[in-house]
């Protein structure tokens, strides 16, 4: 099986997307920054988080979902709290400027919780996390937003496939990334088994009316991974952001409260400062030595490498980063109708 | 299918479980605090954390592994941060004492970010979210310790089952309590299902030679939730919390270093106060509302109720605590062998 691609470099890619989004009244700085976030995704080959979501985002920006010029309001409630309203900034300029503030802020006191309140969609969260891992800190994030997964016990979908990220810097390894959502299977995932025409895993979806399906082209909602586990973690990510917040989705949505399918995100960020507990360097010998640990160990297939958390992505990245990133051809000819209808330049 | 079983009320099990404690050196104060840990476990129908544990402790107590007289040493690092070098206290005590100081920081910062460095088994860390939530707090804990379950492409043990724990304070429902292991399923569950003599769940856990197997007889090895995300939590749990504070066990499991095999556990209790964010009446108010329009969701199975996390342990903690805890058989005549031999009266 094979799809049509278009190769392009990331530099390029990432210059076209800042001007799609500069387009839309966004600075230039901030343009840059979201296009950063959106081909770091595609870089690590996960395009169901990359530029795929741009022509979404480009539309939200202008719309009532989002806002190209967000007016910021950062308070310190407490001492290692800070609070973003983010005024519907797009996700991927909110929760930078959530982790860089709470690098900062836990640099003097050790451990930052940055809660992020109305956002629209995060992109790839794992790019906040290994942020603050180049830094020389630890960097988690959760996100919470509108129910689109399963729950334990419910027929239709209940709460959102909200992500949990854990970024740890190493010396040799780069940054050891967890980056997961709290479901079984990605919607993305799902369109790929569609396209395919294989059927899915048993209970990883549901269809639109919450009958459980192996058949992709039927299943709309995915399930929690685990069961109780991924239900159990998601919402519990919506009472640590949104309701913590003052800003609840899961509550305002199945109530169709006004507004209630609006596209909306909230976060947090948490940052910690190794060094607050040991020396860093030597935390990141230790982190080596861990994972050189398990990757030792006798493999249940000899043919399959062990990996660490984030390894294969980051793995795809360096080689697209120097062979430049294999789009789907549909995400780029999205790209260049957007581009075309608003008179930007399309590269080459 | 039925099991002998004795049934005593829960202040009576807690005395006796003090009573051994104190036989083996504690103080009157921690050893009551130890008991009360444990028989929440069982109150809450959780039997493999509770008191089935208990003969193990009070040789860890007087053994290299454990310490009946804990020398902690708290400091702070920086303002948000607190380091408990535990002295191999027993988990109950050193984490109790986390979450308490945790508290008490976390009034004054917003978040309190707790290492607690070198313990012996932390027992049904649900007990210290709680325990924050009850005061009005949110409370996360994270612990690490022996390897003991698979890792995706791993051949055999590699990390811990580390468990996650997340309360919640609600108005109307208690906390609202994830307690979960990263593993597929729980120690304790595999020697159920060898009880029965029932196969375990395709993909559950491997033999001791880290073969795949559904015969819970030959089972030694619990797989991780989800494949990658528990196996790559439990590795996260493990630098956030050993490698972070100098303790690191994977590592020196592996390598076989001096004391490997020694049981010992690190881990993180974080504290966050809602106060910092909203009133917090309101905010205990939409975590209702929250945990309403989920409850208020269509069924899956018309008869098997929606439940929010903890929800089903809770109803049995309030049933056993009327009518006594029903402890197996086994457990029991256990706990009496012991008492017997220290000479320590056992109830009725």
């Amino acid at each position: 099986m094979s799809f049509e691609t278009k190769v392009i470099a990331a530099p390029e890619l990432q210059k076209f997307i800042a001007a799609l989004f500069a387009h839309q009244g966004l600075s230039a700085t901030d343009a840059a920054q979201i296009a950063e976030v959106m081909v770091w995704a595609n870089l690590r080959g996960v395009d169901s988080h990359g530029v795929a979501r741009v022509p979404k985002y480009l539309e939200w920006v202008v719309g009532e979902e989002g806002n190209a010029k967000p007016d910021y309001k950062i308070t310190q409630p407490r001492k290692a709290t800070l609070l973003i309203e983010a005024d519907r900034a797009p996700g991927p300029l909110a929760f930078t400027l959530a982790t860089d503030k709470g690098i900062e802020l836990a640099r003097e006191t050790g451990v930052a919780w940055v809660g992020v309140r109305s956002t629209i969609h995060a992109a790839a969260v794992g790019y906040y996390a290994e942020r603050a891992a180049k830094a020389g800190f630890i960097g988690i994030g959760l996100v919470a937003g509108i129910p689109n997964m399963g729950y334990t016990g419910v027929k239709g979908h209940a709460v959102a496939t909200s992500p949990l990220t854990i970024g740890v810097p190493s010396a040799k390894y780069g940054t050891i990334l967890l980056d997961m959502a709290t479901a079984t299977i990605a919607l993305g995932k799902i369109a790929q088994y569609k396209i395919k025409g294989i059927p899915l895993p048993e209970g990883a979806a549901l269809t639109k009316d919450g009958e459980p399906t192996t058949d992709a082209a039927k299943a709309a909602i995915p399930t929690p991974a685990s069961g109780p586990k991924g239900s159990g973690m998601s919402l519990l990510f919506e009472l640590l952001t949104s309701v913590l917040l003052e800003n609840p989705i899961v509550k305002s949505f199945h109530a169709k409260a006004p507004g209630w399918r609006r596209h909306r995100q909230n976060g947090t960020i948490i940052v910690v400062d190794p060094s607050a507990f040991r020396d860093p360097a030597e935390f990141a010998a230790d982190v080596d030595a861990t994972v050189d640990a398990i990757k030792g160990l006798p493999r249940a297939d000899e043919n399959t490498p062990i990996y660490f958390p984030g390894e294969i992505e980051a793995g795809i990245a360096a080689r697209q980063l120097k062979d430049g990133i294999t789009l789907p051809l549909d995400t780029w000819d999205e790209l260049v109708k957007v581009a075309e209808s608003y008179g930007v330049q399309v590269p080459r």
